[in-house]
């Protein structure tokens, strides 16, 4: 297995040039002219082409009543990826980041991890026997992390963590490294009558403390991989257990089994980046009437990333190829978004 | 294990007698003045008294603003149990109904079952070898007679067999056999920002193709039992194969853990009618702030049914010393519903 965390060399001045352009950007963002502009479009960060007006075409056609392809409001489901759609997930995922903490914090009550991996490696940052210990490496860390606390204490951690912890990029809150085009896309679609959905490999419960706040997207609209939980009585009052055990894996064929299970109707719109939400993406458009399908490109090193078929995080390989044959809508990142964070 | 199905001898003068009454009782309800105390009264097939006061008394408490017990919208999910408690659940559970009516619908190809039990009693309708065939032959029932097909095709099977097949004893549509004042219930609710969900140990494909149409709930707002599905691509069609394998019971503690898997946030209203509900009921009530609790207590044999603690369906025997411990509401049927069925 090839190392899978790999820090990228960060350019130190491609990023300080282009953060001496934001203040410009902002100002006139924020001018009266461009308030405006944001008023009649309900996509500002998107540019104009043929992206956004296949966007605005599909919503166009499942909202005009009486029209062939009008879907009614019960039925506009969308369904969300998370990392690498609607947030950063490189140089790795960052429920991972936090897993890695997670372990740095926990050490001193382990003693024993500075000599088994492959906790060793992480207490001691080597990435590359890290990376050589594989998923079972991984899956066993994310486990150990995750689980042994209360549903309560769980949120609890990943809050606190999030308050705290920045990218290492961009010395950012990964809760400000979400993507500007996306949070305006889902509201436009909200606007427009549909309930959106986060559909993640990431963990569930890592994701529900902050979505509603970050996204607008309730935690009951949240659908992820999780790990088994037992309920106990603690004291006359009642808590669930988070248990080291695998419950499921919401990722690749996962996708469309979590949309079924947990909304229990097919979606009419699917957002993905990676070769995770092939399936998803199928599911919810090779069936009859109006479906829209679309694909995060990340092709812009300079802003955020660029990374495709061959990344360890968020691979988009064999998705890249099916939206050519499906007619799923690409976006370009570096072409057609004027903002990549709500920050820039 | 005693004989689990037993169809109750019906006191047909009875029965008559009461449907005698029913234009009575429909023909005030829809006179002038009826439609007036309707429109004043939320629930109007509740009788004045503490059942009735308990409700109304926790829905203002926490919908009153800058007040110590106010709940936000987005915090209000309340969540019911479905057999006994929004739909009829005697002689037997409707979702075994539908079990024993497709184990003879599939019985042609099938003539191995003429000789092999359990389905050699659901053929011969034997009842009481049925009943012998214990926990383990009904879990094979609702095996074979829930899994094989897609998603879609069984979804249909439900709708099909919900059109025609009919209660033994009221001779009605099982989705006719709701409780009106249940559903003046979750309308209530609703009305006053609650998200209304279902929890049920039931099948959640078994109560999905209805639940919008009767209760007003949508299908992403049930949680229920399962069983495994599989991703497959079928002439370039994706379509998500029902296996004959348990995936999760949502019953007893499965409860809570299906109420943090699905909704992700801790109700603040519950409504059950047997032990199955008990731990949702401390899950949601046995913490801070306003909560309720309520039990639907079978108490009218001669409208619908009277059971608890020795029912072999929707058994209340532990709930009910629980709900007198925690100062859950208790409904008693027969003191404090008016009218039973939305037909009667």
């Amino acid at each position: 297995m090839k190392p899978i965390i790999r820090f990228p060399a960060v350019n130190r001045r491609v990023l300080l040039s282009s953060l001496a352009m934001l203040p410009v950007l902002s100002a006139s963002l924020h001018s009266t002219s461009a308030v405006a502009q944001a008023q009649r479009d309900p996509l500002p960060s998107w540019n104009d082409g043929v992206t956004k007006s296949s966007i605005l075409d599909f919503v166009a056609r499942v909202t005009a009543q009486n029209e062939p392809y009008f879907v009614p409001v019960e039925q506009r489901i969308a369904t969300f990826d998370n990392d690498g759609t609607l947030w950063i997930e490189q140089p790795m995922y960052v429920q991972l980041a936090f897993a890695l903490d997670r372990v740095k914090a926990m050490a001193p009550r382990h003693p024993e991890w500075k000599d088994k991996q492959p906790f060793k490696a992480v207490l001691e940052d080597d990435m590359k026997t890290l990376a050589e210990s594989g998923e079972r490496g991984l899956v066993e860390l994310v486990l150990v992390t995750h689980a042994g606390m209360t549903t309560d204490e769980f949120a609890k951690i990943v809050s606190d963590w999030l308050a705290t912890a920045r990218h290492p990029r961009f010395k950012r809150l990964y809760t400000e490294l979400v993507y500007q085009p996306m949070l305006e896309l889902l509201a436009y679609l909200r606007a427009n009558g549909f309930k959106t959905f986060i559909v993640s490999g990431g963990g569930i419960e890592f994701m529900r403390p902050w979505t509603e706040r970050i996204y607008g997207v309730p935690p009951e609209q949240v659908v992820g991989s999780s790990i088994k939980t037992r309920f106990e009585m603690r004291d006359a009052t009642p808590v669930l257990v988070r248990l080291p055990e695998v419950n499921f894996i919401d990722d690749k064929t996962g996708k469309p089994i979590g949309i079924n299970e947990h909304i229990g109707r097919r979606p009419i719109a699917a957002f993905g980046n990676s070769d995770g939400d092939l399936e998803m993406l199928q599911w919810t458009t090779l069936t009859g009437g109006a479906r829209f399908g679309l694909i995060v490109h990340h092709t812009d090193a300079e802003r955020e990333y660029a990374y495709d078929r061959h990344s360890h995080f968020g691979r988009l390989d064999k998705a890249l190829d099916a939206a050519a044959i499906n007619k799923w809508t690409v976006v370009d990142m570096k072409k057609d978004w004027k903002r990549i964070f709500p920050v820039d």
